[in-house]
């Protein structure tokens, strides 16, 4: 199995994204991010190009990328805003349209987003807002953003309210991954990444799923092939997903597996706890209250646990928080007959339950008791 | 002729306008506002409403209409903006989005944006970029925002750079013009309105365009009938440009036509002169400068100013500032071969000039020649 992902082949992959008004492909291959002045003049013809990354990245890539459009001949200019997720608020969103407009980009410019998911969502909105929608080009540096941000044209930033609260959907003209970048990241990062990879597998490809554990070690040392060989499947599954539902209205919903749990132990652990660890915990915990209901086949959670574990997260994490708190934030009241809440839940590895529409509230109680458990023993 | 914009029936008139991804009905009748909720039922079914209107609107149409869909069993609740272009920025989009998101409206909410050209603006903003984007239906009550702004899809609000510069198409679920409304606006305003209908008469139909000088008496004392009729072809001429070219990419820009100079006296003046006498002014101009270089029928101009007249807006108005300073606007530079603006000219009233695209640079020198004349002695 290890040997199915690291045989395939070093060419290019391209993977077809249908959207609403037109297509764009995601192309993932080993070497790319030496190729985007040749792929810019190809996908996204332009007067001018504003690269924008975060200044960590810039360094690490976006400089260099920026000198090699330069060098090609292209009007290139960077355009850079703090590493990490505080920096995805409308203040910078606006700081960077207002640079943008005072180095007089106009609408033959093209908005390059290079780095994490947070570039991609922050750079995605700036260029679907700056002039009423530029181009953007997406170019993904972090696994979590090539295996699942950049693809889907969602773009947003955070507001007091909650995460990607204002935002809109803006495809891309290409998605250029080169899973080389992958390897500047820490292993930490890379699991994170790859927990969305598992949930990819195991809503829509058992084979993958298992493909996955097997070549866990090399994904997590930051292998080129594995790497790039997870990246164009989960991307061949979410481009599935998301050309068939661009607006979340329907079946995009599956890709919400995991996270209504998952996104509320990130917010009652204050984001110590990582995103791909929240998802991790939540795919479990989210399977085992399938199996409680009657609608996940017995034995899910734990085959999702043991496969969770390659990868250091087949643990739900210790949280020093109440579970009142966790509930909270899935608006969900033990004493209410029906929570808010909307689960995805498995039929089994591989398969969605869509019987009643691809997600469906859970009675409180038992959203209650698999959490309590989950907190008070680990799981 | 002033009988043929009088004799339109009082049924109400339905124009659709094609998207990229759909259509949307323009509809325009005398009473429509107090009919929004069957319509907001027909056409935009949602779980709430949020009505955003500035101040001044909210007492003399907003309220009430929320009252009458609480009335029909809506779940509707108002959300109001001080009024006056100086609203129409990031920080008030910033606060009617967290407005809506602390009264906890979802994704199956409707933004009902109700009120003149700023409202439709950032309500429409407010719309396209809450949650990615929910439904907007427009309800125009200015007489320019019925003719001109509520039909098209542009959302924006001002910027530092310039107007409008930050925004996203986003079309309406419907828009609903009721020329009753009109009754209440001061005399100027209506006149302001009225020169964009004349712009749409001057760029594609030069009966509609003698038509509005012989209504003139009645359309500028708000007679509902007669600007029933107005409202009527010029959101037809509206629809039939913004049909073929949604995005801008090309026909589109005809709808620019008197407004390269326009924009530049209107900003040159500190926004003193208002937008329909400056685009009325620009249109003068910019029919001269197509004379003066040999492309716009002798004669053009002066038919403009003279219909212009009968509303009040045939003279270019006295400004206390320097050439300079207008053609700076434009970024034209006297001493450059080329400026960079781009102008719409016509062939004659009721055909815009479009042998090499629908736009083009003139030489500054001409510009310059044509700006001064009229500054120095009126025109």
């Amino acid at each position: 199995m290890k040997r199915r992902l690291r045989s395939a082949p070093d060419a290019v992959g391209a993977v077809p994204v249908r959207t609403g008004t037109g297509s764009y492909p995601v192309l993932v291959g080993l070497g790319l991010l030496e190729r985007i002045p040749e792929l810019l003049c190809e996908y996204a013809p332009g007067h001018r190009y504003a690269l924008i990354s975060d200044d960590h990245v810039a360094s690490l890539y976006a400089e260099s990328v920026v000198a090699s459009c330069t060098d090609a001949g292209l009007d290139a200019g960077l355009f850079t805003f703090p590493q990490g997720e505080a920096s995805k608020t409308r203040k910078q969103w606006s700081i960077l349209t207002d640079a943008l407009l005072d180095a007089g980009i106009r609408r033959d410019g093209v908005v390059v987003a290079l780095g994490g998911g947070v570039t991609g969502d922050l750079g995605g909105f700036v260029a679907a807002t700056y002039l009423r929608g530029i181009p953007v080009v997406q170019v993904p540096t972090s696994l979590v953003a090539m295996i699942d941000a950049s693809v889907g044209g969602k773009t947003a930033v955070d507001v007091r309210a909650g995460k990607n609260l204002v935002g809109a959907f803006h495809p891309p003209r290409v998605v250029v991954a080169d899973p080389l970048a992958i390897g500047t990241l820490p292993v930490h990062e890379r699991a994170q990444g790859l927990a969305e990879a598992i949930k990819h597998g195991a809503i829509l490809d058992s084979r993958y799923f298992d493909d996955l554990s097997e070549a866990a070690d090399g994904l997590l040392a930051g292998d080129a092939r594995a790497t790039r060989a997870a990246v164009l499947r989960s991307v061949e599954l979410k481009a599935r997903v998301v050309t068939e539902d661009e607006h979340e209205e329907g079946f995009r919903q599956i890709l919400n597996f995991g996270h209504t749990i998952g996104h509320a132990i990130e917010a009652a652990s204050s984001y110590s706890v990582g995103h791909g660890m929240a998802i991790a915990a939540g795919m479990i915990l989210e399977a085992r209250l399938g199996e409680r209901l009657g609608v996940t086949e017995t034995g899910t959670s734990e085959r999702l646990s043991r496969a969770l574990s390659r990868f250091g997260m087949g643990a739900v994490p210790r949280l020093d928080v109440g579970i009142d708190e966790i509930l909270g934030y899935m608006g969900v009241d033990k004493k209410a007959r029906q929570g808010r809440a909307r689960f995805v839940f498995l039929r089994s590895v591989g398969s969605v339950r869509g019987d009643d529409g691809w997600s469906s509230e859970a009675p409180p109680a038992e959203v209650s008791r698999v959490v309590e458990e989950a907190l008070r023993g680990g799981a």
